[in-house]
């Protein structure tokens, strides 16, 4: 589905694997992929102001559909001219279906952690799922919603986001094959009711991504990938669940990936981990989104390379630790960030401890700007054919 | 008490008023007057990069002894290299004397909001003051800690601000004459001591700023302000309580301010309202602080100028108020600052609702360049000889 507004065009592969690099045009701006995209969940960056993301070397964001449905609303949101000009962004934005949060919340997981809203414990809201569409209830004021895949795209055209996603049963990770091929089927089927919404309205603003499900089964996946290689989507997203492990991840993906039409961009839903990336792309994934980086920083948590500290086997160090106290060096001597140019990490851990917002700001912009040099140096290295020497600086 | 790194030149005085306009010289640069300082209580404008504080037109900030001394300690900072290094900021500061947050907490009055925790009730913690100094305890861990007036310098030297405070008696609102006559004599003993351990250490990088007491009392006013005269202090502050209510602070500040040496800088601790303001600075008044641009940012209030909205006999806008859910316009058109050139009051109120911290932030920044505006404004106002219509347009 090659629209005038939006193309995307493969400008190298890698000979070792199936890495490439790509542009990605939208109405708001091009983007070089691989690409992480920011999460505004509630059509903000959490804990950064959006002209810092901007100057951080961010291309684009994602916002949710969920969130922005509940509060402020996206009548409201269409009112006050969409939402980049509600939050102040003039890039590429993503919105995605509303179908992930509605499911995880309603499923009682992890939604409490997305709402930024940790320490309650949140009940089960997803209230009815039936051919027609998902009845559930806000967690903000306990009204009654249904979302419907033409819903769904209602919302979607009202938000004004370039990149917009069909509306898909996101299914909880321990069900059973027989469960995921039936969900499988009726994402299929919210998916072609999402395209024809999608295709009544279209005027070249939007373009609409399809949805990959069929959880851990490679026949599952296999009949998925046909699904949305055979519909004309403009890209895809790899969802639903990918595994219990990360070796199960890496699988799925590449099962999924071989078998999907690659000249379509492809979004990876959800996954952020260094390891994970570098994985991906080599998959050929060409975006990524994930609450990780942003989410970390809130809890003290700064993302580093390797011998820039010990982190206990993670990706990154946790700066409440009793070590930084006197630790007068930046995080990361080499970025170019607000924090690691200006602080160092004894000051940083005194504000964690003095409860000061401004760390966790701090904290934001320096995983924002290093996942935006992260994938700036993936791309180098798709480039230059070597990303095996970029993976070996930037991945534990 | 001229020293090398420091002077303060008076280059202009109203024809009308007591008002001046100066320039301010410290080791770390110079700053026009009448200017706002704002206030970094823990090290830390709360809310704000301090690259932010910069940009928005900041020349001077402050920061608490008091919350220094408790955490990280004197001997961290003066370890990272001193607060300019430890914060990453490179201008003018000053430090108060710990005085006033011992006394205030002690008398279990503001202090919960200083300490940016509203919610809590905390006991006086204020153990025993005597001739050699105050007996406190930590509101963090407990800890007694005894603070003496050649220990503020102490910590003061270490934590290595440019202007300084000798510690006085904060004395409360409600006590008697006698007791306000007592406690002042005791302050001008404790600022000799100050004075004379200041002196002992002093090697350039820093001045001493003497205070003047007396309450509300004219005749104790003419003893502080002679006495302040009366010795090698570099600047002034006006301190001690003023009064019940605004017409009564401007008496007694325009009482001590007839009677004060017009050579030296003068501070007023503690005020930071628009109009108040302007009546500080037809009285002479060259530098203000108050957290109150800062802390009604962080609840969800926009400083503005009459014309900008009903702020129902207050100068700032409620932005949690549901009025401002479809107002797309920003909070001053006028206004330079990340907030007002980006975004629109219905954003803002969005972010309120959905309790974002970036909206704290961007109010944050909104306060602080509204005051420096403010400031500069009035001190083209005194340039001109017209502060009157300076008035007319900033205040209520």
């Amino acid at each position: 589905m090659q629209q005038p507004n939006f193309d995307f065009n493969i400008t190298h592969r890698s000979k070792k694997t199936k890495a490439r690099l790509g542009r990605l045009r939208t109405p708001h701006g091009e983007i070089e992929t691989p690409s992480f995209i920011f999460c505004a969940t509630k059509g903000a960056v959490k804990g950064a102001h959006i002209k810092d993301v901007k100057e951080s070397g961010t291309q684009i964001i994602l916002s949710n559909t969920y969130h922005m449905m509940l509060q402020p609303g996206p009548d409201l949101v269409e009112k006050m001219g969409g939402l980049h000009k509600f939050m102040g962004w003039d890039g590429p934005m993503l919105t995605d279906s509303g179908g992930y949060q509605i499911f995880s919340l309603g499923h009682g997981s992890v939604a409490s952690e997305i709402k930024g809203n940790r320490k309650s414990s949140y009940k089960p809201t997803l209230l009815k799922i039936n051919e027609e569409g998902a009845k559930f209830k806000s967690y903000i004021d306990g009204k009654i919603h249904f979302l419907t895949p033409e819903r769904s795209m209602e919302i979607q055209r009202k938000l004004g986001a370039d990149l917009i996603v069909v509306l898909d049963e996101c299914t909880p990770f321990h069900v059973e094959k027989e469960y995921t091929a039936k969900s499988m089927e009726m994402s299929h089927r919210w998916a072609l009711r999402s395209l024809k919404e999608f295709e009544r309205h279209d005027d070249g603003k939007q373009a609409l991504y399809g949805i990959i499900q069929g959880g851990v089964y490679p026949d599952l996946r296999k009949v998925s990938t046909d699904f949305v290689n055979d519909n004309p989507f403009f890209g895809h997203a790899v969802g639903g669940s990918l595994g219990a492990s990360k070796d199960q991840m890496y699988d799925v993906v590449g099962t999924t990936m071989a078998m999907l039409d690659p000249k379509r961009p492809v979004h990876l839903l959800g996954i952020g981990g260094i390891k994970d990336i570098f994985s991906g792309v080599t998959q050929g994934i060409d975006t990524f989104d994930c609450v990780h980086p942003t989410r970390i920083a809130r809890h003290g948590g700064a993302l580093v390379r390797p011998g820039q500290g010990d982190t206990n086997g993670r990706e990154h160090l946790n700066l409440r630790n009793v070590r930084f106290k006197e630790d007068d060096s930046p995080i990361d001597e080499s970025c170019p960030c607000q924090a690691c140019t200006t602080i160092s990490k004894a000051y940083l851990h005194h504000l964690l401890k003095a409860k000061e917002m401004i760390a966790l700001q701090l904290l934001t912009l320096h995983n924002i700007t290093f996942m935006n040099r992260l994938l700036s140096a993936i791309r180098d290295g798709i480039r230059n054919d070597d990303l095996e020497s970029v993976k070996k600086k930037w991945c534990f």
